[in-house]
């Protein structure tokens, strides 16, 4: 790739120096100067090489970078080197930064629209939630939504359906939450204050001192291979299943929205594309280092790992159903959006209950018996 | 696009009269010259607009010329266009095509290898299939066989979790299998031959008529999308679930591997995210059809949709197991494929076991009470 930029760049002065030398060289500098060079800046929410979501940042940008041979060429300044990691929208909004990476419910202060796009607690799948809106519609309300604020969004990646999370004791039934101090956050926070708990917000630094100390007596997180980055396994001994919470909590990238419009047929298709790769590695990369966490969480680290009790399960879901309505009430556009996402959750749901979800169970009657 | 295509066209001719006119422009014309336009030839498996499947191989080649702004343009030939529908590997090998589109598991005759970068019954899910082949070293075994042949293949997406297929009278214990003449081929039908089925091979353009004269008792396809375009409701009831010989799909596109060696980084590039964003794509083009399609099967049609009972199931995956295990024992590489896919097959499903398929089960009993 370099000898590639180089010439490039030998082409352009070569075509500036001949412009001054006359008429016999005319016809060639013109159309090698028009060939635009962008440094773009991607403004990340997160830590630099925080494993899985730093790293797929770092890793749309190579691909912008490589396959556009560097005509664009993306820099990633991570959480903090160009604004702190909730403002990377604003950022682009603004233009300071050209494109971000980050998670859209950050962003639900200015609509709480913003929350599908990201997950909702017993909303779609990773594979429903790419097919609604890629085909849906989902993009086109998204697009009208980020354009409010002069960004175009992407899906560019997920880490799966996350675990529910860390106790330090069991919770057997419903009446086990009665009182619990958890960290979570968004509609996952409000269900489990309906059902008796008490949410706590703490940042993410603080998490793990706070479980030990018993300031907290649970905290969600994302799956076992950040958790066990975390250290939880250490704190607390039960480790709940599924994360009913979030499902499908994806990670988007945006981009200037004048920024888009300029752009060339060929760099559009180079940015799609490189997103749409994305949301397909960042879901396989930690399927794949989670098999490895999970293992060592049970076998090496001992941790109790415990599916949450079908009472616990429907109660926390209906409540959720009337969480996520009333937010969807709070504007006419936000409730577009959910009746969409609704719309198209039930007729989703049809398929993966014919499909997904009875493969896994039957594969698991067959290997685990 | 068009307009730089053709400037690219309107710089090439012009450095050629350049050279030809001497010193004064001796400077320009060979970077110019240098930049390579390749013209590719795609060979489809699929007939054209085949949808889901020729629709993906459009799209594909679409990518790749627009992403390289027609440096590599690549036209798609459908099946027996260049070559037959089976051959489309071959002819990546000799250099007849540049590009292939197709499914690994018709080279079965090669290797039995090749199967596992397809699908296996009870085998990986998509999302596990692609943790293998991009983390669990699955590429670097696929790109040891097929470089046997002088091909390099990806993974370019799949259809989801398949249905069990459409049956003529009701399956309701693994007795009722017994002798049912059932169009299935590869790894599935040597399963159900061992259960008590008859296994029919029957070309694609016949199945329909098979069926409807009674010749098979039942079929598998693909899943509701494609099935009710066949028209299989119209002549079988029953339609169970889940396609347990068929939970990963996949499909592949190889290129010839001195293409590959000749191609820049940036070409690779984009091939590489090319075939990734395709390989989250399809999968979210067949959820969202299959939704449509089975709400339609169902209520406008009468369809019993059907899940296999436990005993069945557990029969089919027992018995597959065997089969599978002495597919990979004809010879050392197969064997080696087998145990790497097995390996990650154990430490995957307990992931899978703890998220995805907890979690449909959970939204089930909330949404489906």
């Amino acid at each position: 790739m370099t000898s590639n930029i180089s010439r490039k760049h030998f082409l352009r002065s070569a075509g500036m120096g001949a412009l001054a030398a006359g008429t016999a060289a005319a016809a060639f500098p013109t159309p090698v100067i028009a060939e635009q060079r962008r440094e773009l800046k991607m403004a990340s929410a997160w830590v630099k090489n925080f494993p899985g979501f730093g790293t797929a940042a770092e890793r749309l940008a190579k691909r912008i970078t490589e396959m556009s041979d560097g005509r664009m060429s993306v820099k990633v300044f991570a959480a903090g080197e160009l604004v702190p990691p909730f403002e990377v929208f604003d950022a682009v909004s603004s233009g300071t930064a050209d494109l971000y990476h980050g998670v859209e419910f950050w962003w639900q202060g200015k609509s709480k629209a913003f929350n599908f796009f990201t997950t909702t607690p017993f909303g779609l799948t990773p594979t429903e939630m790419k097919s609604w809106v890629y085909y849906g519609g989902g993009q086109v309300l998204w697009d009208e939504l980020a354009a409010r604020y002069n960004v175009k969004s992407f899906l560019v990646g997920n880490p799966g359906v996350q675990m529910g999370g860390w106790f330090r004791k069991e919770i057997d039934s419903l009446a086990d939450f009665q009182g619990v101090k958890m960290r979570m956050g968004g509609f996952g926070g409000a269900v489990i204050e309906r059902v008796g708990a008490t949410a706590v917000s703490i940042p993410g630094t603080e998490v793990f001192q706070a479980l030990q100390s018993g300031t907290i007596d649970a905290t969600e997180w994302v799956g076992p291979w950040n958790d066990m980055a975390k250290g939880f396994q250490q704190v607390a001994k039960y480790y709940y299943y599924p994360g009913w919470h979030e499902p499908s909590s994806n990670v988007s990238a945006g981009v200037n929205l004048d920024l888009w419009n300029d752009l060339s047929a060929s760099e559009r298709a180079i940015i799609v594309s490189a997103c749409q790769a994305e949301n397909d590695e960042m879901q396989a990369e930690f399927h794949f280092n989670n098999g490895a966490a999970l293992e060592s969480l049970v076998t090496r680290d001992g941790v109790q790992l415990r599916p949450y009790s079908d009472d616990v399960l429907l109660a926390l879901g209906k409540t959720a159903q009337e969480v996520v309505a009333e937010a969807a009430a709070e504007d006419a556009f936000t409730q577009k959006v959910y009746d969409s996402y609704m719309a198209f959750h039930a007729e989703a749901r049809r398929v993966t209950e014919s499909s997904d979800q009875p493969f896994a169970r039957a594969r698991s009657l067959v290997f685990e018996g």
